[in-house]
C-alpha cells in the first residue's frame, strides 16, 4: 500500500517512477505510512520519532556493488512512541512489506524531548501557583506572569527523581517587553516539570535569593540598535554570483562535485548524514568514508552549586540536531547559488511535517589552492581553490550551532562548527562573587557560567574498502642524543605511529605538543612511492579535556567525551555515542561507547571494519563581548588524504595563471575579469607611474600579462 | 636636500606637500637619498638593506598624541652595507638632517642573503670544475651543465667554516627540460659557495652515491596537465564583486575600516608591519596593539645525516620575507575589489627598486557574524560577517608562504598563514630506506624530509595604553573531589590565570589539554560588568614543540622557538627574535630572545610596556599528495578581545534579517537579491509544492518574507 502511494507520488512529481534510494530519509508519505501501520495496532501512542532505519551495512554494500543482482534493501522506519505513564516503545516498521517488524516496550529510558515537548512547558509554568509564588518572591507580580518565560531543558539526570518519570527542568527568565532578550533577566529558581501529567512537581530554590534584574534591557534587535544611534552605513555590498550556474549536480540526494560523490541524508538526531563518499582518482572511483555524521554532543556547565550540575545538555541525544534545525533563508545564511533540501519529521500526533530549506548546499571560493613562483624568472603557476559546503544550523534554546561539512578539491573533508546565539545565564546579585564559575556579562547582575561544547563526530572510514586500521601518530624526536653519531646535531625527528589494535588501547587523548593526529589506513593498499598505507588523517586541534571529573555525573553520562578518540569494531546498532535514549540516563552504567568497549575491550581492530569516534570542541569562559548575542566562534577539523593518492589530486583544476621558464604562458587560463582595483585604475596607475591599462594586469613575470 | 626632493615629489603626485608618515616605509627617493649620503663617505660598499629605522616608541607615542606640540620623529634609514672581505657595516642615516648618524663595523656577523646573492650562485656552480665532476658521477654529462640548477640557501651554520666568510650552500637539482620541475631531480651533493670571492670552496659528498633520477618528470604546469588529459571543465566561475566600491578608506598608509584604524607598513625582513591599531568603541578610539608583525621563522629538517642538519632556514632573518615577496596579480591571488601597495627596496648597487603590488588589501564575506532564532516563534536576527584582509605572499626557494592579517568586525585580529609551493627534496635510491626521516613522494627516488615550519609573531600590545600584563590561562578542574560538599557532582571548572611577572617565568609552553591561552591585560582598566581587566587573548592551537633537541644546533640558533610564548620588557632595539644578523650564527651564545632574557631574567613585566613573542606552526611529514606542488595548508591564530568591550562590539552591523516576537520585521535589511537557487526557482518550488515566488523568499518565521 504505502509503496504504491509512494510510487504514485514520485510519478506525480517527476513524471516517472523513482523509488527512494535506500539511504534517503523517509519522505512525508513514508512517515505517514509508518504511522498508519503503527496506529492500526497501537492507537493510543504519541510519536517521538519516525526516521529511516538505515540499511544494514553488509546488505547495502552488496547492493551498491551490484544493484542488479543483490536484493534492494527494504525501506524500514525506526519508530519511537510514548504511551500513557511515560511508557516507551521502540519499533521497526517495514514500508516495503507494510508491516510492523518489531514492537518493544523499553523500560527505564526516556526518549528525547521534541520541540512540541518544549513548547508546552512555558504555558504550564505560567499557570502554576508555586511558580507564581516564586515569581512574586523575586519581584514579578502575578499580573505579569505573561512576561515570564522558560527554556525547558531535559532534566539531565537528578537522582531525586530517577528515570521512570519523563521530566524537564524549566530555566526561568523574564521579559519586560515581549521583544526584549530574556537572557538579561534570568530568574533564580528552577521548576521541575512532569511531561506525562503536564504539571510542575518540584521547584529548586537557592538558599540565597536573587531578585529580578532591574537594569534596562540589553537587546540586539533592530529597533534597539536604531534607538542607540543606528546601524553603520559604511559596509558596501559584497556580491557573490555564479552566472554560469553551480558546479555540482544532484541525482536524487547524491551530489557530484569535482571528483567527489556522496549521498546527503538527514535525520532528527544527527542532522546531516553523509554516506558512501567516493573520490574519482583519475577514473578510478575510490571509497573514502562510508558514513560521516555529528553523532552526539554535551555542554557541561562548570558551576558546582545545586542544581547547575544538571546543566549539561546532550543537544543531539536529548533534543535532536535535526528536530531543532533552522529553516534557512536565501541570502541570509549563505551567498551565491544555493541548493536547499527539506527535512521531513513526524509530530507528536503522527502527522508528517517538513522543515523547508533545512540543508544548504553551495560552493565557495576558498582562496589559493596552490601556487609556486620560480625565483629565477618569476614564472608562476597559481590555481584558485573552492569548496563544496553542505550545512545546517540548529537552535538549542539559547545557542545556535552552525554545522558545515566542506569538501575540498585536494581530497580533504572538513567539518567546521560555528557557535553563535546567546549565553545561558543565571541570576546574580550585582557584584556577587561568581567564585570563578562564571562571568558577570551585563548590567544588573547577569551570570554566564563557564561551559564546554564537546562534539562527537562519528567517522566510519572506508579507505579503499571497509577493512581499515587506526594509528595514533605523534611527532617524536630521534633517539640519539646531541653529539651522538646518529644524531650529532640533535635535529632528528620522525612520525611515531602507534597501532590501535583493541578498543581499550584505542581510547586515546589529544597531545598538542606532539601535534598528535590519527590515521585511518588500509594496510593492504600501500602507496607505490611512499610504501605507506593509503590513509586519511584526522587533524583536529580544538580538543580540550572533559573538565567534569572522573566519577562525576557528566563523566558517567557522557562517556564518549572521556577521550579524544575511541575506536570500535563496526556494528550496525552502534550509532549513538551516549546511547539510543539519552535523557535521564544516570551513567550507571555508562551508555554508548563505554558500554560497547566494556563488552569486548580486546576485540581485534586491525585490518577490519572499524568506526572512529572523535570528541572535540572548546571551553568557553564567557566575557561581556559574548553578550547579548555572541559573535560566531568557529572550530574545525580535517580529514586529509595521506599516502592515499600518488600525487596532488587537484592538478586538474584549471590555473588562474601559468607561465613557464621557456617563456610561454600556458593553459586556458580562467583569469578573473570581474575583480578590479579598489580605487580605480587611474589613481593607482598614476601613483605607480604606469599607464592605466598596465596597472590592472596580472604580473606573469617576463612572459606577458595574464588578461 | 633629500627632504626637499621628497616634498617636491609628493607635491608632483598629489598636488600638495605631504610628508611621509613616520611609520611609512622609505620611498624609492628616500632610499636613494640615504644611499647617496653613504656613497659620499663610503664609495666602495655594496648595499644589503636600506629600510626605515622606526621611530622610537616614546617619541612616536608623544607625537601621535599631540602632533602639533611634540616634535615630529625624524626620517632615519637603517642601513646594512657589505665591504670587501665580507666586512659588515651597520649605519643609521638621517634623511631629515641629511647626514650619517652612525657607521659601525660589525664583526663576526653576516647579514641576510638577498635575491641578488641567490641569483649569482647558479651561474658559478655550473662553471665550477669540481661541481661538473660531481655531476658527471651522478650521471650528468658536462654538456648538460645548463640543465643543472641550485637553490642557494644560506649555509645556516657549519662549524668547519665559521662565521667570518660569507657562505651559501647550493642545494642541487636537474631539469631535463627548462620547464620541468627540478624538485623531482635532486642531486646528492652540496657545494659550498663563498659570496665574497664568488667561488665554490667545498663540496659535501655523501658516502653512498645516488645517481640522477631517471623517472619521467612530475610536472604541474599547464602543458603537462594538458598532455595527461587536460583540465577539468566543470568548475563554473564564482564572481565576487563590490558594485558600490569597498568599505575601507586609505589616508596615506593608514587604513580605516568599520571600527578599525591602523597603519600598514612593510619592510624587507618582516614583510607587513601593522602599527598603531585602534578600535573605535562607540566614539572612543581605543588602543589595541602598537605593532604586529611576523618577526622570524625557522624551518628545521629532521634528517640527521650530514649535511642535512644545515637545512633549517630562517626565512625572515636569513633571506627577508619582504625581499622575497611576490608581485601579486589581480584575479589570481585575491578576488573582488583590491587595493595594492608597492614595496621599495635597495639593490646591491644602491639603486631603489620596487615590487609592484606587494601588499594586497581587500574585504571578504565571512559567513554568519551572529544569529539567533527564538524557538517559540521563529523570530530571528541574522547578521553577516566580513573581514578586512591585508596580505602578502613570499617565495622562499621551494616554498610559498601566504600571510593574511585579517580584521574582523567583532574586534578579533587573525593571522592566517597558508603554506604552498614545493617540497624540498633530496636524492634517494629507488626503494632506499628513508629510516623514517623522510618520505618517498614521487617515482624514481625523491625523498622529502620531515620538517617543521615555526613562525614567531611579535605582538606589541597596547591594551588601552602601553602598560600591560600577560597572564597564562588554563582551563582547570575545581578543587573539591566528586562527592565533596563544594563539588558534589564533580562538574566545577574555572579559568586558572597565572601572572607572568618576569621574563624567565614567562617562557611558557602550549598545553592542548587545558586549552591554554595567554591574555594581554590592562590591570588598571577593569570591565564594569565582569570586573576583569580589559584584555586581548592569544588563541593559538597549532603550536608544536621545537623538535630539534635541547643543546643541538637548531635549538641554539633558534632560541625563540624553545617556548610557545616569551614575554620581554619593551625595548626599541628588540625587533628580531633570532638577532639582527642571522646567517652563520652559531647559537653560542643564542641571539635575540634568549640573550635579551638572560640579560635581565627577573625584570618586572607587570603593568609595564611588554612584548609577547609567540611561536606557532606545524610539523610536516610529507606524503605523495604534497607533490609535485602542495595544496595550500592553512594555520591560524586569533587575538580576541575579552573583557575589553562592555558588550558585543558589532551590534551596529546591519542585519541581513531581523524579526521580533511582536510580529514586526525591523531594520533596513540588507537582504541579498543577488543570490539565487542553484537549479532555478521553478524546479525547487515545484518540488516543494509552493508557488515559484514563495520558494525564493527569506523565511522570517511568522512575520513575512524578507525580500
Amino acid at each position: 500500500m504505502a509503496l504504491d502511494r509512494l510510487k504514485q507520488a514520485a510519478s506525480h512529481i517527476t513524471g516517472q517512477v523513482a523509488l527512494p534510494h535506500p539511504f534517503d530519509p523517509l519522505s512525508e508519505l513514508e512517515i505517514e505510512a509508518a504511522v498508519a501501520l503503527v496506529r492500526k495496532e497501537h492507537p493510543d501512542v504519541f510519536f517521538n520519532a519516525v526516521t529511516l532505519w538505515e540499511p544494514r551495512k553488509a546488505e547495502m554494500m552488496a547492493w551498491i556493488k551490484a544493484p542488479d543482482v543483490a536484493p534492494r534493501p527494504h525501506r524500514v522506519a525506526d519508530v519511537v512512541c510514548i504511551g500513557r505513564g511515560s511508557k516507551v516503545f521502540d519499533a521497526n516498521v517495514s514500508l516495503t512489506e507494510n508491516r510492523i517488524l518489531s514492537w518493544e516496550l523499553t523500560e527505564g529510558v526516556q526518549p528525547l524531548i521534541t520541540m512540541e515537548d518544549l513548547q508546552i512547558v512555558e504555558t504550564i509554568v505560567r499557570k502554576d501557583p508555586k511558580v507564581i509564588e516564586q515569581c512574586g518572591i523575586v519581584g514579578i507580580p502575578p499580573e505579569d506572569m505573561h512576561k515570564v518565560y522558560c527554556d525547558p531543558w531535559t532534566i539531565g539526570y537528578d537522582e531525586r527523581f530517577g528515570t521512570n518519570v519523563r521530566l524537564q527542568q524549566a530555566l526561568m527568565y523574564y521579559r519586560p517587553h515581549v521583544d526584549d532578550s530574556q537572557y538579561s533577566y534570568p530568574l533564580d529558581f528552577c521548576p521541575i516539570y512532569n511531561s506525562d501529567t503536564q504539571e510542575i512537581i518540584h521547584i529548586d530554590v537557592p538558599p540565597v535569593r536573587r531578585p529580578l534584574n532591574m537594569a534596562p534591557p540589553n537587546n540586539y534587535h533592530a529597533a534597539a540598535i536604531e534607538k542607540e544611534g543606528g546601524f553603520r552605513n559604511d559596509l558596501k555590498p559584497i556580491h557573490i554570483t555564479q552566472p554560469e550556474g553551480v558546479s555540482f549536480k544532484m541525482d536524487g540526494r547524491y551530489i557530484s562535485w569535482a571528483n567527489w560523490k556522496l549521498h546527503v541524508g538527514f535525520n532528527y538526531r544527527e542532522g546531516i548524514v553523509l554516506s558512501n563518499i567516493t573520490f574519482n582518482d583519475k577514473g578510478t572511483v575510490r571509497d573514502t568514508f562510508w558514513r560521516l555524521s555529528l553523532a552526539e554532543m554535551v555542554v557541561p556547565y562548570g558551576n558546582p552549586e545545586h542544581p547547575h550540575q544538571r546543566k549539561h545538555a546532550f543537544d543531539l541525544g536529548e533534543y535532536g540536531g535535526g528536530y531543532m534545525t533552522n529553516s534557512l533563508s536565501l541570502g541570509c545564511d549563505c551567498k551565491g547559488a544555493i541548493h536547499y533540501m527539506d527535512a521531513a519529521f513526524v509530530n507528536r500526533a503522527g502527522q508528517a511535517s517538513t522543515i523547508k530549506n533545512a540543508i544548504c548546499i553551495h560552493e565557495e571560493d576558498a582562496g589559493i589552492l596552490f601556487k609556486h613562483t620560480d625565483f629565477r624568472d618569476d614564472s608562476v603557476t597559481v590555481t584558485r581553490a573552492r569548496k563544496l559546503i553542505i550545512s545546517h544550523i540548529f537552535t538549542a534554546a539559547n545557542y545556535e550551532y552552525c554545522v558545515y561539512w566542506s569538501f575540498h578539491l585536494d581530497g580533504t573533508i572538513q567539518l567546521e562548527i560555528k557557535l553563535t546565539g546567546i549565553l545561558n545565564t543565571y541570576a546574580m546579585l550585582p557584584g556577587e562573587d561568581t567564585k570563578g564559575w562564571g562571568t558577570e556579562v551585563s548590567a544588573g547582575g547577569v551570570n554566564a557560567h563557564n561551559h564546554q561544547h564537546l562534539f562527537c563526530v562519528r567517522i566510519d572510514p572506508n579507505i579503499d574498502g571497509p577493512n581499515n586500521t587506526v594509528f595514533m601518530v605523534d611527532a617524536a624526536r630521534g633517539d640519539g642524543e646531541v653529539g651522538s653519531a646518529e644524531n650529532k646535531y640533535g635535529n632528528a625527528f620522525y612520525a611515531k605511529k602507534t597501532k590501535l589494535s583493541t578498543p581499550e588501547q584505542a581510547a586515546t587523548d589529544y597531545n598538542g605538543a606532539t601535534s598528535r593526529t590519527w590515521d585511518m589506513a588500509n594496510e593492504s593498499k600501500l602507496n607505490p612511492y611512499s610504501k605507506k598505507p593509503a590513509s586519511y588523517k584526522l587533524v583536529s586541534r580544538e580538543v580540550p579535556e572533559l573538565l567534569p571529573k572522573p566519577g562525576g555525573l557528566v563523566w558517567k553520562r557522557a562517556g564518549f567525551a572521556r577521550h579524544a578518540v575511541h575506536v570500535t569494531k563496526y556494528d550496525d546498532a552502534q550509532i549513538h555515542p551516549a546511547g539510543r535514549h539519552v535523557p535521564q540516563t544516570s551513567g550507571e552504567p555508562s551508555q554508548g561507547i563505554p558500554a560497547w568497549i566494556a563488552a569486548n575491550p580486546t576485540a581485534n581492530l586491525e585490518n577490519t571494519d572499524v568506526v572512529l569516534w572523535h570528541t572535540f570542541g572548546l571551553t568557553h569562559f564567557p566575557a561581556p563581548e559574548d553578550f547579548p548575542i555572541m559573535p560566531a566562534e568557529p572550530m574545525s577539523l580535517l580529514l586529509r588524504p595521506r599516502n592515499f593518492f600518488t600525487r596532488n589530486p587537484c592538478l586538474d583544476v584549471p590555473p588562474s595563471y601559468c607561465s613557464v621558464p621557456s617563456g610561454v604562458r600556458q593553459g586556458n587560463t580562467l583569469v578573473d575579469k570581474i575583480s578590479k582595483l579598489a580605487f580605480g585604475e587611474k589613481e593607482t596607475a598614476a601613483a605607480q607611474g604606469k599607464a592605466p591599462g598596465e596597472a590592472a594586469c596580472c604580473s606573469g613575470g617576463k612572459f606577458g600579462a595574464g588578461v
